[in-house]
């Protein structure tokens, strides 16, 4: 039984040409990039220049790229850093962050080091920006907005340019994780109002382990992790010479293939949107669904039913790897906070399906007529 | 002109057993660890023997055993956390740590969080053990005493059973960065009283980008890096499965063949000394370079002359590998803090060599001919 992987916005395979990439600094080019000999200057040539095709797709200053250890990572230096070193005293955030942010957030808020607040969202799930206007309009204190781009389990877009524009009058910092559009949607940081974003090289067919931090060139901060002069003094350790080229690579290959690979996973997504509609009888989808969403997400909500519950289960045994929610939240078992924010429906089941260039419709097909089955 | 490779203190190649074994988890083998379907829990089996094997090699438990980005972030996350969490005030560190640790132990000084001392050398560049004990005894705070096993740049190893023993009469806590030891030099966790120490993967031919932190059992901190449950809800983000699943296999090689890999690089180290020592007048060595002292590193100073000032610059020019410092801090160009220390000599060049299991006599040999032709 061949398997179905329809859970992309955990982890992405890593594409093929990405790897060959990487693998002379798997092999021969070993030499440390902070060396001073020539053999040493080549991998450094390779960080370098990896670090100014990342910047020229996300139309940003090379020296406002810094490549960290993951998206995770890069999130905590932004919120922290800002709490740290830029005067925010009070942070602004939504219920269905990702925990990298919503964790990182308790910690600040346990620690006594700020206030938060959390922003209303419309029933779409979308960010209600008249609240977040009276938030902000009402702060006493420096504010820290931070708000994802895509949410990774339903999928939903923020309107970037709307919150950062706000941000900006209010003149607040505007952190977003935008691990899940990083690599799959355009982003123009040169015209967008923004002074973090964050990505994942995992998340679009490039290796785990390595992410990038965009930092502003208006903002300055301090490292979060402390040590020698690698990226510049602002993240210190040896690089991840290979993470660094392939997530360079892999972004270079989402970037080339954005048109058809977007085309082709949306109409995948569209097709299981219609599909389960027409043939499961009180499907539900979370989010908005059919607006402004990212094309790689579905979340979907079957009605609870002794044999709905283990759906997942049975997804399992058939081989079709889709989640209940983030990855990074179900080793906990605690269900989704983001379903609950938005649908606190305790009768439905939810399934998040996320896709890839790899997946195809006969897959789709295949899921719906086992789901037809399960439900 | 084949390239000599003496910089193995600064990165090691990755050697090809280790990588063959991540190869499946850089192709198909991608399923995110925290997924509850068969598909992630093979990647998470995976993770979880790497972390096992690394355990009992150390001696240590699996739940000591914590993986994360490298050394570096290894280091920030015992001291910052041991200040934020184990009530410790005061840190006592020597003026020849690597730069993961000093940096870090000056910004929590700069914030006003510790107080800072620094225990003096011995003229071989030890620690000054009756120091230690003075500074220890008369601390009205909580320490943190944080010493590196074996300096990166003269090989200096420091007794940490005596160390760990006066720290434990002292109720301090204690770090040693032994990001030169881990796959140099057995450590047994079990019977060595220590808190906190560090590994990175390609120090001992393994990937870039992992390293271990153990944390002794009976210290509870809080993450340094926030977010998703993984490493047992102490270092979030999605995990670099096959960095891991590197760092493991490259330690299980470094500890099966460590015997006869100790002789043969020590051998080289040796024979290099007593070379330099027979053909160039005026060499000397930093640190306590037969006594007790790592075999992979080789700290030379030669008589400052005008063509002696050349020598980094002319061995790069025939293809051969070595640094005047730590690879982190070369960038800097501002010298050694750890030769200033221990023999601030502005009459003399240094250059650390250091060796690999790939290195052989006739490199030495080689190398050693042209240094007469170059002082």
């Amino acid at each position: 039984m061949k398997r179905i992987y329809f859970d992309n916005a955990a982890t992405t395979s890593l594409s093929a040409e990405v790897l060959e990439q990487m693998m002379p600094y798997l092999t021969e080019k070993f030499g440390n990039p902070s060396s001073i000999y020539s053999y040493g200057r080549e991998t450094r040539l390779a960080v370098e220049n990896a670090r100014k095709s990342v910047a020229k797709i996300l139309n940003a200053h090379p020296a406002e790229i810094f490549f960290t250890s993951g998206g995770t990572e890069s999130d905590n230096t932004a919120i922290l850093t800002a709490i740290r070193d830029l005067g925010c005293r009070h942070i602004i955030t939504s219920p269905i962050e990702h925990h990298a942010v919503t964790h990182t957030v308790e910690f600040l808020d346990n620690e006594d080091l700020v206030k938060r607040s959390y922003v209303k969202l419309l029933p779409n799930g979308h960010i209600n920006l008249e609240h977040l206007e009276e938030l902000l309009a009402n702060s006493e204190e420096r504010v820290l907005v931070s708000l994802m781009h895509a949410n990774n389990e339903i999928g939903n877009l923020l309107d970037m340019d709307a919150v950062g524009s706000l941000c900006k009058l209010y003149n607040a910092i505007f952190h977003s994780d935008t691990v899940q559009t990083v690599g799959h949607i355009p982003i123009d940081l040169r015209n967008t109002p923004v002074h973090f974003i964050t990505g994942a090289g995992h998340k679009f067919h490039g290796p785990k382990g390595v992410g990038i931090l965009y930092i502003n060139e208006n903002v300055k901060i301090r490292p979060y992790i402390h040590g020698g002069a690698q990226e510049r003094n602002m993240r210190a350790g040896t690089e991840n010479i290979y993470g660094i080229v392939g997530f360079a690579k892999a972004l270079e290959v989402a970037t080339e293939n954005y048109e058809a690979d977007s085309a082709h996973i949306g109409t995948l997504k569209y097709y299981m949107h219609d599909e389960l509609k027409k043939h499961i009888p009180g499907v539900g989808f979370n989010g908005d669904v059919l607006g402004r969403s990212l094309y790689t997400v579905l979340s979907v909500s079957f009605p609870k039913t002794e044999k709905s519950e283990m759906i997942l289960f049975n997804l399992d045994i058939n081989n079709i790897c889709a989640s209940g929610g983030s990855a990074c939240t179900s080793g906990a078992e605690q269900g989704s906070h983001v379903i609950r924010a938005i649908n606190n429906n305790p009768n439905q089941v939810t399934v998040r399906f996320s896709f890839s260039k790899y997946n195809n419709k006969a897959e789709v097909d295949q899921v719906v007529k086992l789901l037809k089955t399960l439900v």
